[in-house]
């Protein structure tokens, strides 16, 4: 049974409970929303940790990408990105590994991680083809299966599988050529695949059999953009639009197997594009939970792509998407180091808040609230306490002259709360 | 003579001229934004640097605030906040010295400029009375005046006035009771001193004088919005509005007589109520160009609010708001650091770019295309000459282990864009 058989069937869940209190909703509803679809519970059968939802009338939850590279692989690394990702609010980290022993730095993160764990499982596949020499070009979809369900037999709660990139959607692409072609891993190794083959996706060809994978164990689909948008230049062409609607109806019959699936989504987006590609999504996928990364709004800030991305994300979030994955100061130019995991997913937390001030109203402004009913008595600790990173806003304010007065090196005597509070203690004293 | 006064007349100044070259439009299309008080070009006639616009179909402009306050006064950090704000793209500066020689700190700054600087006159004088202790309540008009008079003849190149704080806006606080109350400082110190005397706020009563100073000098006028939300739960409410139509009348007496203004707004604005807020001040205003502060989408980040600030200042000036000034991660903690003051500059260039994208459409996208090319051709030094900050991502790349060869860290020989080269030989091949 999964969640989704489950709900379907009428059961409430252990883990639709913690959901329903994380969220401050009541159980019944949670259940409602995975039985349709609408509301993804990754969470391994083989895992145990406190369960979180992604998908409609939750709160944004986001992701962290952790992971080795073939030149960058410290497994103890990877497990103190996992840590400052969590400790500042991470829902998830995605293991993306491909280098070192990768089997271990992955069943280390499962064993040490308090939230749910994803991978992109080709990318095992490929590194070990590539370690050995023989290349892509040597994989079957044996291997690729096979590699799938030993990561769902260690208790991964969510892979990515491109199973939209398909003789269809190359064919689209072909016929409609774009500035950055495909930036996806997994989508390019699949293409590179099936070009040279004249063969169709196994993922897609052989679905059911991932899906029985999934079912067996609960693993939730992330189903991939392949054809994802590499530039702003590129966004919501056809060739995207061509894979969605192909990751569409893989939801439908995901959703028909009893086998939770949440759809991927772009990447680089231009603000006046970004509302109407959440739209697409919800409509095209039957209200399936959206993860987009980023978007970035721009191509132009490497070195501050966490900024770009918290702009897009907290646009699609106000309008619908669900789950956010971080991008780091360090996309386009490496791996990220354990600060910028850090800042990474704090700059995308700030986005998925604002995004939910929108999407959940009231639900979602309580520290806002409290924030500034505190700003307003200039109750210092009061306001630390409910902001996003008390530490480091405690750690900016002990580092001024003002840092024991009640007033801040800004403003100083000229402070504009006290001043209002004169005006205000006067004009109703009249 | 002022710009709006020779635009009117139908001249095109030296300074048009040199606005049309840096947005690459022509003089005439500027003459005509400027005489129809859509465009301003702040340019004091004492001053000599290369004027930009602000307005209707021109790029974003980003302004940095500096300056000293009571508890942290050092006129050299001044200085190294202007260079790098500058070297980091402002395309203004605003001075809001609070502490020490004020006098000597702004003439510093404007000898140093090579960008606009404005001001906030009445902070001159609320400081001087703080320092002799007799406080706001001694104020006058004519200190006021007096004040904008001497900075107008220093050279300053537009000034921030609360002309909108009136018995009437405030009547209209009273009667809307906020979370946040006034958290301006210019509005909270014009606020008690006019509720102490039961006074009318002399800039608007005596706004004529205040007309006849900057039409002198060609001071531009930044209506500041004394009432803005210091909350999201604040924004959008009767008493901003109240204030905004009163900002709207004043544009217009202005405009009548010759002198440019530009119209600030918020603060703190939910990304539901961001399109709205520029709208309004579109319509309520003519067409004046918009000024926001952020706004900041959420009041929890203190810590990060220059990335809260991004997020709202991309959506305004995709949807028209023509300048932004930058909110930096110190804000709502104290004063800002050289570093905060770097990094506050690029988040809101980000902002501002991610908005012109939209706005400017393809006139904005030259260094996108320039980038996504080159990294889909793996030049490196192709993406460094077209990012926004060529330095901080050469160094990133520098400090990783494949910054010798093509390929990056994150990737390394799984490299989508390398994978994709051979898909698409292949197939282009067959």
């Amino acid at each position: 049974m999964t969640q989704l058989s489950e709900a379907v069937a009428g059961r409430v869940t252990d883990q639709m409970r913690q959901v329903a209190a994380a969220e401050r909703l009541e159980p019944e509803q949670i259940r409602a929303g995975v039985a349709a679809g609408r509301i993804v519970i990754p969470y391994n059968r083989h895992r145990s940790f406190p369960a979180r939802g992604v998908g409609e009338g939750l709160s944004t939850k986001v992701n962290a990408n952790i992971g080795s590279s073939l030149s960058h692989a410290h497994p103890e690394e990877e497990l103190a990105k996992l840590k400052v990702a969590v400790d500042a609010g991470a829902d998830a980290v995605m293991d993306l590994s491909t280098g070192g022993d990768l089997g271990a730095i992955r069943r280390a993160i499962l064993a040490a991680s308090p939230v749910m764990v994803g991978t992109v499982p080709i990318y095992a596949v490929a590194t070990e083809l590539e370690h050995s020499g023989a290349g892509i070009l040597a994989m079957t979809a044996d291997m690729l299966f096979d590699e799938i369900r030993a990561q769902a037999e260690e208790g991964v709660d969510f892979v990515t599988v491109h199973c939209g990139v398909t003789r269809g959607s190359l064919d689209c692409l072909a016929a409609h050529p774009r500035v950055t072609g495909i930036v996806s891993r997994g989508g390019s190794l699949l293409a590179r695949w099936m070009g040279h083959f004249d063969r169709e996706n196994p993922l897609y060809e052989q679905y059911d059999r991932l899906l029985a994978i999934c079912s067996e164990h609960d693993v939730t689909l992330s189903l991939g953009d392949g054809l994802r948008p590499g530039s702003i230049l590129d966004a919501s062409d056809p060739p995207q639009l061509e894979e969605l609607k192909i990751l569409g109806e893989l939801a439908r019959r995901a959703r028909a197997a009893g086998v939770q699936a949440m759809i991927e989504g772009p990447g680089h987006v231009p603000l006046d594009l970004v509302v109407s590609s959440v739209e697409d999504e919800k409509r095209l996928c039957d209200g399936a939970p959206f993860y987009v990364l980023g978007p970035l709004t721009t191509d132009i800030g490497a070195g501050y792509d966490h900024i770009a991305a918290a702009i897009g994300g907290a646009l699609a979030a106000a309008h619908g998407a669900d789950f956010l994955c971080y991008v780091t100061a360090a996309e386009h130019l490496r791996l990220p180091t354990v600060e910028e995991v850090r800042e990474g997913v704090v700059a995308t937390r700030l986005a998925a808040h604002s995004g939910d001030i929108v999407k959940l109203g009231e639900r979602a402004r309580r520290r806002d609230r409290a924030v500034s009913e505190a700003r307003r008595a200039l109750d210092w600790n009061g306001m630390f306490a409910n902001l996003l990173d008390p530490v480091m806003a405690r750690h900016k304010r002990l580092h001024s002259e003002d840092a024991e007065r009640e007033v801040c090196t800004m403003c100083g005597d000229l402070c504009a709360v006290r001043t209002f509070d004169l005006y205000a203690k006067e004009r109703d004293g009249k």
